[in-house]
């Protein structure tokens, strides 16, 4: 069983905004044995919709559409689907009276007559209740296969589809077992680690699929698994880890389902009860961010500062200026000396520290654009080490974030 | 003239990556007046791949296609595109020697035969040259029809897009103008705008279309218009903007072409020689992330804290810890205190901060999850605004960090 997401907006195709809601269904949707056999993101254009319907129809068993359900006139999701649907648009009482709601409770604006067609519905739809805005979502059906439209908003989605979807999806039909497990690894490029794994590689059981993921300095290998038999396939992946993991003990830094490699790093601070201070400069925050984007991270995450200008290394810092014009912002005296002094400044378990020029032009140093000191301190030593990771300023923020959640890992 | 972009990769459906190259290619190909037809992203299968080629080519001129090229097992769009083709790899000369150098230079692994086979393409197609990886663009035509293979490592993609694909196209095409013009507006929803412009959008001419970006507390409204006279759309664009203007002043904040509302405030401050620091809690560096992802932060970014313990808002930005235990963490006093502090510490011109509980639980405050005080310093004044932005950690830190920018955006 098989599911197709279309997505709908200019925004998407003009590069305006990134589609991350197609990203969270299909994870979701894979966690519940679900696989997801394409994404289709196309116009606000009535007889383009029809036309993917139509193909997803023939591919997919199960077709969630988001987007274009907006109260204005560009959108125009809701009527091609009616018009898909041979039917017409009916008042949803209920619906009704939650809009009426919102814009009495949360709204300065008046509720408007468009406000109030947010309550029409396809009279053959069933209606999935918004909690978190106006526009419902809608699950029709059509020859045995589903089709469930939900608005575009990142947050309505994500509460419609974990909260409402997926519950009625489980109870209408059995789907089979997906696994997947991903081995996170620093250090070796993909193809030295296909060939020193070739053997284990050609030996697996033909429904466990690998695959290389390799970003920034690390691999990621991802064995994936379907089947109606939950355990064999558990199985299965454990034992095929198992064999892979003597092969590749010297580059192997953890697992990786959920986790990304600064929730490990998290996880493993905050078991061990230990805390971190991070002293930003060519990073400017993106090292700060990552942690904290994930709950929990106040229970071992301090604070940080971002020391953007030279001066205010020296003012917030306190790193010496006489060690600034010696051997200049970007060195390894500075990386090292702001490790030191912003865990001294937080009182923490460990610091990592970061210098360098993300470019497009040199900054308040000579060095070249691209080239990063890391520092990491503990509170028995402060050592770092310095980078070129290239002319590309996105590139150098990446990979000098990556390159510093690798060290503080191998040293904690 | 349409494109296709077709994304090839097992880990975009199964949500384990964004697809954040097809939103670059959207945007860059509208810049020279490529529209992007549809965006289609597949599995890692032959036959998939195969259909998704033969529905590219009936719906668009151009197709670009990435992801799947690496030297990996499960990398199988070069042999794909050949089948397609009808053509074989054959090595190339000066791809070989790319690959041999880079691994020269950069590589501690040693050059193993799958490396080389980096250097095998389809005979009929043409070589672009990948300065930043070794797996090569591929060019190839069918029947009038450009079919484009690149890498999907985003920045190899973005270098062979900008570099080589586009002048290219421009070279073999001519394509209309495109003009896309977004203004950015704040504090009246959706609806309500609509309503009120409702006049003004039935008058637009028929080439101009309008889209509603409604998103946490901002409403964009976006003119597209696409011509083969460039004067006359931009003419016509700048005269619906005129009339459009006097009618939103009071929610009218800029015009959001390539620039984000940082971008925006960013400019503003260099040109005036202004200067910025940030002390953020709740949004945990993102405030700080977002203006130095942007080259030329430097001229006006002189730093930002995080003081996401208690503790360090005490230690590193002196807020008085009598002031925390009479008004809690999450207060006004704390705000504007921390405001205040990080203005003077950095010596800027204007400084924000943030405080609050981005959940899912309770932090040292009693405040509710969601709550989040917002704090502005200039040298003359400090102010600060309370709001609760739900339940939801992630929209807490996106609509912190947007209202924010909003607070200061008023003020410079």
């Amino acid at each position: 069983m098989q599911a197709e997401i279309i997505t709908i907006g200019d925004e998407i195709l003009i590069g305006q905004i990134v589609d991350t809601n197609s990203a969270f269904i299909g994870k979701e949707f894979n966690k519940v044995g679900i696989s997801i056999y394409q994404i289709t993101s196309i116009q606000d254009e009535k007889s383009h919709i029809l036309q993917a319907l139509k193909e997803a129809e023939a591919n997919a068993d199960i077709i969630i559409i988001t987007g274009g359900l907006g109260p204005t006139k560009d959108d125009i999701t809701k009527h091609t689907i009616c018009e898909y649907f041979n039917d017409t648009l009916v008042e949803d009482k209920a619906v009704l009276k939650h809009v009426e709601q919102i814009f009495s409770k949360f709204s300065s604006s008046p509720l408007l007559e468009v406000n109030k067609q947010q309550a029409l519905v396809p009279s053959k739809a069933h209606v999935l209740k918004n909690y978190n805005g106006t526009a419902p979502g809608m699950w029709l059906e059509k020859n045995g296969k589903v089709f469930v439209s939900l608005p575009g908003v990142p947050y309505e989605m994500k509460a419609l589809i974990t909260e409402q979807v997926i519950p009625k999806l489980r109870e209408q039909f059995k789907f089979p077992f997906i696994m997947h497990k991903t081995i996170l690894t620093y250090g070796r490029g993909e193809s030295a680690l296909a060939e020193h794994i070739s053997k284990w590689e050609e030996d697996l059981p033909h429904f466990i699929k690998l695959a290389y993921l390799p970003s920034l300095g690390r691999v990621r290998l991802r064995l994936s698994g379907k089947s109606s038999d939950k355990k064999l396939l558990e199985t299965e992946i454990n034992n095929q880890i198992n064999l892979l993991l003597p092969q590749i003990e010297d580059i192997f830094v953890g697992f990786e389902d959920e986790a990304s490699i600064e929730a490990l790093i998290g996880n493993k601070l905050s078991q061990e009860g230990k805390t971190l201070a991070i002293a930003e400069s060519c990073t400017g925050g993106r090292i700060a961010q990552s942690f904290t984007a994930i709950a929990g991270a106040s229970n071992y995450f301090k604070g940080s500062v971002v020391t953007y200008a030279t001066s205010s290394k020296v003012k917030v810092l306190n790193v010496p200026q006489v060690v600034i014009d010696k051997h200049s912002v970007v060195s390894k005296e500075v990386a090292e000396a702001m490790a030191n002094n912003v865990r001294e400044l937080f009182n923490t378990d460990y610091a990592i520290s970061t210098t360098g020029n993300a470019g497009p032009s040199k900054g308040d140093s000579d060095a070249e654009v691209g080239t990063v000191w890391i520092g990491i301190a503990t509170k028995d030593e402060v050592f770092s080490e310095v980078f070129n990771f290239g002319t590309l300023r996105e590139k150098v923020i990446g990979r000098a974030t990556s390159k510093a959640f690798e060290m503080l890992l191998k040293e904690i």
